[in-house]
């Protein structure tokens, strides 16, 4: 029987900024190459870049070309395998549509928003049981996912904590995706 | 009584390149960010960079100060606050040298190279008993780390695998990082 597949969604609109309104972040080239390492180093299916803004996409579309089809191909070629598996939508609403069935979607946030929380564990206990579902991790970038990103989770995963005395934890979010799917799926 | 403290270096110089030469890396601003926000919320004491070219070393130098002491530092405190501790070093040498004594150094390589090999789990244990040694984690960036630096290397730390089907295991080193400080010291 098979195991639930699992996808990550990095969100650049809508999210928040320092003051809490809502933006479209720039996607970063490091966002591309270093998520997508992550994900096809774990097992990733899907990773989807989400981004409204046209020549986001564009840019990215080049990044991508370059590494799947042009010199970077045959450059390195570890790089063509991971960067095989992203995706471009403009809005979540989209990532959602190209699945045949709705994924579970599980966001990503420090806030407290009624929505029900997921442990660690147990989505690693949901991954690793039979079942043909998909399961759509979301994350965001700025200073969070905004609301309209929010409303349609199902769950919240539990928050990332570290292990500093003053409970800092700002990380970027390629190291917060690289940590997740670490203790989601890996094997140590 | 105290426990081991843990520090980062992260060498430009000597690692390999894809050919195996021993080369010198430029550092990206993405190295002294992400790195220096994951060892921040996992307690790291010092993140080092390590480089011996003085350009580079006078590039980050400007990096951090526009953070810690300039515009940057109004505009984000809680990057000022992660970067209060990267310290800049040309070479692991000199790295060793600011501790008041030798401390442990631990590299990672995937090469087998008969250096004794520690796992996680033995090295998150060690770090959670009692001791007043020092822990100096070690991590290449460009195709890994050259010879001159395993040499002065204490123990190997298990390599990092990840769960795809292929066993693809080609991390961003700002991903490596991440994962192993969460995987010593993340409490989940």
């Amino acid at each position: 029987m098979p195991k639930p597949s699992l996808h990550v969604a990095l969100i650049h609109w809508p999210v928040l900024d320092r003051a809490k309104n809502i933006v479209c972040t720039n996607v970063t080239n490091f966002d591309i190459h270093d998520i997508a390492r992550a994900s096809r180093t774990y097992g990733v299916e899907k990773y989807f870049i989400v981004n409204k803004m046209q020549e986001q996409l564009s840019f990215v579309s080049r990044v991508l070309d370059h590494w799947r089809l042009g010199v970077g191909s045959e450059y390195n070629n570890k790089r063509k395998t991971a960067l095989g598996m992203v995706h471009l939508q403009p809005t979540l609403e989209d990532v959602i549509k190209t699945f045949p069935q709705k994924p579970l979607v599980v966001a990503t946030s420090a806030r407290e928003l009624g929505i029900p929380r997921i442990t660690f564990k147990d989505l690693r206990e949901k991954l690793d049981s039979e079942g043909s579902e998909s399961i759509l991790l979301v994350f965001g970038t700025g200073f969070g996912l905004g609301e309209q990103v929010l409303a349609q989770a199902d769950m919240l995963l539990e928050p990332l904590r570290g292990a500093s005395k003053d409970d800092y934890r700002h990380l970027s979010v390629r190291s917060a995706v690289s940590i997740v799917l670490d203790r989601l799926l890996g094997r140590w």
